[in-house]
């Protein structure tokens, strides 16, 4: 496994690779890996001759108040895991050379980039799209791997990959959760023994909406009613926004139907949580 | 030469090329050809094993209130140029499909899209970094060659391709001018005989600086003065701006110096004509 942090050198290695007609799939991170990314990992690792694996926690996704400087970064684990995985190469780039001095360029995916998590995140999806735009130029993968649980990041980049016509596959997999229904997070680390506790609440609720359409519930207002209340059982949590929106273009939806996501994002403690259900 | 209207089928073409190792030169256009253009297409030619000429009358980077629907489409006759000069492809792609319902991804340069043309042209270098951007994606260019004449458009595209990476070598090639001094373009066709002969101040002016420049003249604010009387002589031409400014970002300057960028709009009758001169 060879480490890059160097963005010719990168952008050199995969150019080789791909006159060669060699397959490459990326799987771009922030690191502090867990079994979410390692499952984008293998499913790369299955389908490509080459795996990317980048880590780098983008500061243009971050607003100035938010967890940038704590974010963690157990790099060594990260390596260790990755080189598990048979992952050939991971691109480890430096702030100051993906954004030098003088930056001045961003992509912004129009009124997808506006709802549900930029309410409270504004700037943080024209963040993603272009550190997302900067890595495909760089590793020109034939496929990037991305998690269900950052729901509107996956429909934000499958939009702007159409859009820009952008030579990439996207795949997005599903959500993995811990045994107790927790979906995997690295920002789960910030959270104590009965922080990950409450943390359950996401989760149940829902699968509290799960029950309320396998019984027959159509109406999203009712059952955006129900998980509010089971939430605000928890004193710990503080509910953000609940959503039952279309998957394609997130706006809300007044009457369940396939292709519809449920999506929410609650506060526990200092620690903000997101979570959802895509109904396919 | 083959004429491709299908992107899908511009990308697989290219695809192929690259696949084999062969260099792909780009020239994006909005046709009409003029001399200007085929001087990009001719270094193209030499420097290239295949040549695509992109056609392409962009309606993202034009104004309300402006050209867009009388803008010259001499279709057959840019054919006829670029068969002779021995161009591979036209790209020739329908705007629905460039730009389909529901479209929602645009780039900005920041800084660098607010200056100089912007000011009277708000969204236009949005429109044409999110145009040159699609048309690499769906290209896959190693070399794009662009004019001088519209010197702001060849700033913000390098900026662009450096900032986010993209693999792709930017050419700006010299102005081409007519006999008499007017720079080509193909809005020129706008002009009567006596608008022609109107025309002709803004290249006057740009001598004009040129010559006090040589006399020792250093203080840019003294210059643009001198041009701007010049210009106002002639009672058809409507000053926009004249600026001097650093090359690189745009930026007035308080003092000549090297790469530095006279830069000039102005109205002829209903038509507005820019022009430039770099001083390297």
């Amino acid at each position: 496994m060879r480490i890059i942090r160097d963005i010719e050198e990168m952008a050199e290695v995969a150019k080789r690779y791909r006159r060669k007609g060699k397959s490459i799939g990326l799987v771009p991170t922030m690191g502090a890996l867990h079994q979410g990314h390692l499952s984008l990992v293998r499913r790369a690792r299955r389908e490509n001759v080459f795996v990317v694996v980048s880590i780098f926690v983008n500061p243009a996704q971050f607003g100035p108040k938010e967890d940038l400087r704590s974010y963690p970064k157990p790099f060594k684990n990260d390596l260790a895991l990755c080189r598990k995985e048979g992952v050939d190469i991971i691109f480890h780039p430096e702030a100051k050379q993906i954004f030098p001095e003088g930056y001045k360029t961003y992509i912004e995916v129009q009124e997808l980039s506006d709802l549900l998590c930029a309410k409270s995140r504004p700037g943080h999806f024209k963040g993603v799209a272009t550190i997302v735009t900067k890595l495909f130029n760089i590793v020109q993968p034939d496929i990037a791997y991305f998690g269900q649980k950052d729901a509107q990041q996956g429909v934000i980049i499958k939009k702007m990959v159409k859009d820009l016509n952008i030579p990439v596959k996207i795949k997005i997999m599903p959500i993995v959760r811990g045994k107790d229904g927790l979906a995997m997070s690295s920002r789960n680390t910030y959270l104590s023994a009965q922080g990950k506790n409450d943390a359950l609440v996401l989760y149940q609720s829902l699968n509290l909406a799960k029950d309320l359409i396998k019984k027959g519930e159509r109406d999203p207002h009712k059952i955006i009613n129900s998980m509010r209340g089971l939430i605000q059982n928890n004193k710990a949590a503080r509910i953000e926004y609940i959503a039952i929106v279309d998957s394609d273009n997130l706006k809300p939806i007044e009457r369940i139907k396939n292709h519809c996501l449920i999506a929410l994002a609650v506060q526990i403690g200092k620690t903000r949580l997101i979570d959802n259900y895509l109904i396919t």
